[in-house]
């Protein structure tokens, strides 16, 4: 077996968030599902458009954003996940291209149009994610690109894409392509109204050992293991995966490892204005440390500087310089 | 001559900004027009998207921009001006009606697509404007509503679409409309190099006195005039029309009406992180004002504070609650 060639491949939603700040009481009188993120299809997805403010669009999508987390930090990276042929497409594929990473997928002609995230922002900088999947639905297994799964040190994979058939299809093959080449598989729990639907799935994969290092947060942790506690959950959970990562919000993040268990609080912030991809960066930041050989508690520190990064300014994306906040952290 | 429905009717370019910050020396390399805008063709257009860093998409266009100021602050506004049926098209289209402007413009189908602006922001906030204009240039004369034209106080017309010869024909007819009804006609000069071109038809506007509102920037009012000595060109250039309204950035903006001279220094900002929209911003405060029937003097204040809130941010169009920017300005 040859030294991996990449970092960290990912499969994951291919979408462009479309985000506006919002008033409180919209959220309610939209009936939406406050912090989370909805499935919903083209009519409601134009429903909600006509009730959102003037907004602006960035690339976003959860394993892609940590992705974009990780080259800013200088790892190699490659992304699959399916647009399709039209604007949005174009858009999706510029910025994870301009930022480094490779991506290759070709994009999909015809019905239905790139996926996009309506995200409604409160003042509090939560986050109400609306989901229209559109192409991202349909990455088909044949897409993979196995060659390169098996040539990246890890595997990574969003719960988010565990909805559709397609995608869900092609992340087994890929688990067990990156297994048969002895690489790492790396996922997160993403949301947890998706381990109410996948939650069997996701287990079982957990119970089978297919997944060596799982994200998730609190509340995410609670969804899957049935307890509230966190420590309870953490201490169900913990031994049946080598490396376990739960993020606590405004708590700061644990790791449980070995059995040994590492914790961070989180990085002081100036002002909260957008929390979406706290998640994916805090990711970002924990990978990076990983593939580059550090210990445990250096990695959640990394995760916990991406994470407070992104959530001072709108969109999942990193835009400051992500090694020089590093490198000021470490000094 | 029935009361004016409308405050601002405005023709310009429906375009949607592509902006990504950049080094210095990209500049340079890619033989940009540094704080210029630049008209572009397809092949350029994806070169400089190819060289751009990761970006994001906020809905722009000079006079559009400026109605979203204006709205934002209280004013009755309607836009005129050409998108495509494309994705961006429908960006464009909700961005403007979800700030409460009436936008009824039917999309173009087929080729070309919506305009877009790819801006390089530079580190000192300054940004360089490549403009593909798409669909925006064939804003065809009969697609005007002459009856809106007629109900609104002020016409807002934008130099950036005396390019394209289908707008230029329309904005004439918008003129003379506007002019038959007894309204007045306000023109922003938008750009030195738009000037170099077509600076003879914008002279003999102001001869004729086909407009009654000009506003220009300290740079494009040199090259109307061709004095570089900002006095000498404000006094040359101040006669001929019965309100001009200059800025000059960091120097705040002078205006100029019935032989008086009013001056404001610019507003302090914290941190100017893209001066994109500075002047349209500008323009959007002092016609509210205008409109208002406020003094010239509080026109311009009115003015300092929208373009101070607009460089304070990524994108053109305001973020900020302007109403109470403003009230506590004059409170």
């Amino acid at each position: 077996m040859s030294a991996p060639r990449t970092d960290v491949i990912a499969i994951g939603n291919a979408i462009v968030d479309v985000m506006a700040p919002c008033e409180d009481g919209l959220i309610d009188a939209l009936g939406l599902v406050r912090g989370g993120m909805t499935l919903i299809d083209t009519e409601r997805a134009h429903a909600l458009y006509d009730a959102m403010g003037p907004a602006r669009e960035i690339s976003g999508g959860s394993a892609a954003n940590t992705l974009a987390g990780l080259a800013a930090l200088g790892a190699r990276c490659a992304f699959i996940g399916q647009v399709a042929e039209d604007q949005l497409g174009e858009v999706f594929a510029h910025d994870i291209r301009a930022g480094g990473i490779e991506f290759a997928t070709p994009a999909r002609p015809g019905d239905p149009p790139t996926a996009r995230c309506l995200i409604f922002v409160t003042s509090d900088g939560q986050r109400t994610m609306n989901t229209f999947l559109g192409a991202s639905q349909f990455l088909p297994p044949e897409a993979l690109d196995e060659a390169a799964i098996r040539d990246a040190k890890i595997l990574y994979l969003e719960g988010y894409l565990w909805d559709p058939e397609e995608p869900r299809a092609a992340m087994r093959r890929a688990i067990a392509a990156a297994k048969e080449a002895g690489r790492k598989v790396a996922f997160t729990l993403s949301d947890a109204f998706v381990i109410e639907r996948h939650g069997a799935d996701f287990r079982a994969m957990i119970e089978t050992g297919e997944i060596d290092i799982l994200f998730a947060n609190h509340v995410e942790l609670a969804a899957l293991t049935g307890h509230d506690d966190f420590d309870r959950g953490l201490a169900e959970l913990a031994p049946k995966v080598p490396l376990l990562v739960v993020t606590r919000s405004e708590k700061g993040a644990v790791a449980m490892a070995g059995g040994e268990r590492f914790a961070v609080p989180a990085e002081p912030v100036e002002q909260v204005v957008d929390t979406t991809g706290a998640g994916d960066l805090f990711a970002a930041g924990f990978l990076f440390g990983h593939v580059r050989g550090r210990a445990v508690q250096d990695c959640l520190t990394l995760g916990a500087v991406c994470a407070a990064e992104v959530i001072s300014h709108y969109g999942a994306r990193p835009e400051a310089d992500l090694p020089a906040l590093v490198a000021a952290r470490f000094s």
